[in-house]
């Protein structure tokens, strides 16, 4: 059994980066760009005023003050953003002129109108501003050739409103990835299924589901997979054609009817390992068949769910080419003993609280890998090394957060171990 | 002029949770519970086997060890998940059962199959394990009656599976926000139109859309809204029916063209605000029109961005009654002095960065509104209050961090400013 330091090594060695696209800026949000982006254009393609106001030549308003304004004639309609001026200012001349209208040859400023009282076709202008004053400038934002999107970096909105300020309707980025979900077993009825003896609901699909969702991948939902070698090929066979990663769970224990791990390795899939010295999730597998990889989980929920978070969310993670994002890690003491069996690597579900202005840890109760409640109900995984075999209470451990931390304290009860 | 935080407060003030809707839970992560949710049914639904071995009465197997093994009679087909056993175990008796199937009744414990041996008809076991090992009992993770979620918490992959799995595909959340984008203004093209003089690309439209996205809500875009009245109006009455908020850009200064401020106003909106003292986006109006929120932001860019930060971002968080996730704060050090006008809020785009192991903050070069690159390259916003009118070189300062804090060293440049 190999370690899931060892595991995981593995996994990140196997996967690609998915193939860059062309992807339209409405659906790139935190996506990886792919290829630099130049500017084709100036931004702002042409000087337009920054205020509302009057375009005037800055040198007839230099003696203009409020005890002693300046009348200057107004010349055609008020300019509006959109319009195309074709007046040619000349002296003592001015144009009314809206924000973000462009400003007419001949004026180098514009007077805010809160200092300006227009009469007729004159206006009064009661102050001075210097040349270049409330006027932006051609590509004073941008310049033709700048570099406006780096390679390798997220996309955030103001980079959309860029690239949307540039006339640039797509990009190359590294896509979301298409993430196939199979749930296999006999026992599995779908949620809205009555419960007849015998049979639990395929929660697995859901939570999994939303964990792809979360990570920013897109999920692929299969319904319930028999415990049939011919329907779990036919499945795979289909999810390699459509998807980038393949999640399976259960039938991959040592029983009789865990047909998954002997079907995809029949398939030709190349096994990279099976079995990882973890408590939950031992059994799981993982393949690569035809450059996709192929997850094998076991079919409990907590081994699912916490398989998920430790293996596939960084996977996710380097095929968006996206720089992982590790989970924040706390530093709490631990408010009761807890023990682990020697030779596992322990993944407990936890709740890290606040209590006498310290932090403390404790389970979320019976570490079962089927009581999917321990999941719901903890904010963040203990990692219980290997070799340690007791934690005693008070000892200082490290918790990775799923969640915020609890902020009012909650009650120890002993019923909850 | 009110103030920024005068401004939030009215805002807040007058915006309603939105009502609670049932959802399907493939739709429900990150959303808020609307009502507690109980369990109608016990998980798992029945005992079933923690492993693949073979279900015994405990007490047979009280004297196996490696050296003396004990042999069973086995009865039956093996058991899988999703079987219905019908033999009733007796003395002496083992059924072979695999993870998740039913515990046959009789048996009280199941030995791992790594610990037998199957002879014909027979099992050899090797060890002893007391009663109720390897066994899920029925209700040890969730029982009827018990309450699986609460109100007002958010939704996370594992509540989703924990619903699942109780065969709930719908619960009571408060919805995401439907938030329509209207750009408004005769300047305006949309991306690939080619740009005529005097014309500018509708950016706003995919900023807004991506901020709106990344608050998670629900963007429903409008195309560009020519500065008429009546069209504005046209776009409203149809906003009004199919959203919960309505955002517009442009029109609300003082200009000629500026229609859209007085088109809601007439239309009756309750006008709550008109200008807050603040750079960018001074010419901010608030209207509640049909119960509904209207953000009127100017048109320029800039403003835009800081505005649904600023305004918009905390309206949506209320509208789904999720606790608002205030941005990071930092403390970093001044890399350079900064001035400020008076009797304004700045809200000044910053890079803040890490050298010799202090965090420094430098603005984004030109402040200007219509300056998009200004957001795009900063991290954070620092808002320089009210009084302010300067900030030294190394002086202290707050900064609000909308993307991570670079984490190489980045020269200054004296052109940066």
């Amino acid at each position: 059994m190999i370690t899931p330091e060892k595991a995981l090594q593995i996994i990140l060695d196997s996967i690609l980066v998915l193939k860059p696209e062309d992807v339209h800026i409405s659906e790139i949000l935190g996506l990886v760009v792919a290829k630099d982006v130049f500017s084709e254009e100036n931004i702002p393609p042409f000087d337009n005023s920054a205020m509302d106001g009057f375009a005037v030549r800055s040198k007839d308003t230099k003696e203009a003050s409020p005890k002693d304004p300046v009348t200057l004639i107004l010349r055609g309609e008020a300019v509006a953003a959109g319009d195309t001026p074709e007046i040619k200012l000349k002296k003592q001349i001015a144009m009314e002129i809206m924000t973000g209208a462009p400003v007419p040859q001949g004026a180098d400023t514009v007077i805010p109108v809160e200092f300006c009282k227009k009469l007729g076709d004159r206006v009064i202008i009661y102050t001075h501003y210097p040349a270049n004053m409330n006027i932006r400038k051609a590509g004073e934002d941008i310049r033709r050739d700048d570099k406006v999107l780096e390679k390798n970096k997220i996309v955030y909105p103001a980079d959309i409103g860029v690239l949307a300020s540039l006339g640039m309707d797509k990009i190359s980025v590294f896509p979301k990835p298409n993430v196939a979900i199979l749930c296999t077993g006999d026992e599995l009825v779908d949620i809205k299924e009555p419960l007849t003896p015998g049979k639990i609901r395929n929660s697995n699909l859901y939570s999994l589901s939303a964990q792809v969702e979360e990570v920013g991948a897109l999920p692929l939902e299969y319904g319930i997979i028999k415990d049939d070698p011919e329907e779990i090929k036919e499945k795979i066979t289909d999810a390699l054609e459509k998807v980038d990663l393949i999640i399976t769970s259960g039938g991959v224990s040592m029983g009789e009817y865990d047909y998954v791990k002997k079907t995809i390795t029949e398939m030709g899939a190349d096994l990279k390992f099976w079995k990882i010295a973890q408590r939950p999730g031992l059994p799981m597998a993982f393949w690569i068949l035809d450059d996709k990889p192929i997850f094998g989980l076991p079919g409990n929920p907590v081994s699912v769910m916490v398989c998920f978070e430790n293996y596939i969310r960084p996977s996710i993670f380097k095929m968006m080419n996206k720089k992982f994002q590790p989970r924040q890690i706390i530093k709490a003491k631990m408010a009761h003993p807890i023990k682990n069996k020697r030779g596992r690597v322990h993944f407990v579900r936890v709740i890290v609280y606040r209590e006498r202005d310290e932090l403390w840890v404790k389970t979320t109760g019976d570490q079962g890998s089927g009581i999917l409640k321990s999941m719901a109900k903890a904010n963040g995984i203990l990692t219980i090394p290997y070799e340690k075999s007791f934690i005693e209470r008070g000892e200082y451990v490290e918790v990775k957060m799923l969640k915020p931390i609890l902020k009012t304290p909650i009650p120890i009860r002993i019923e909850d171990f």
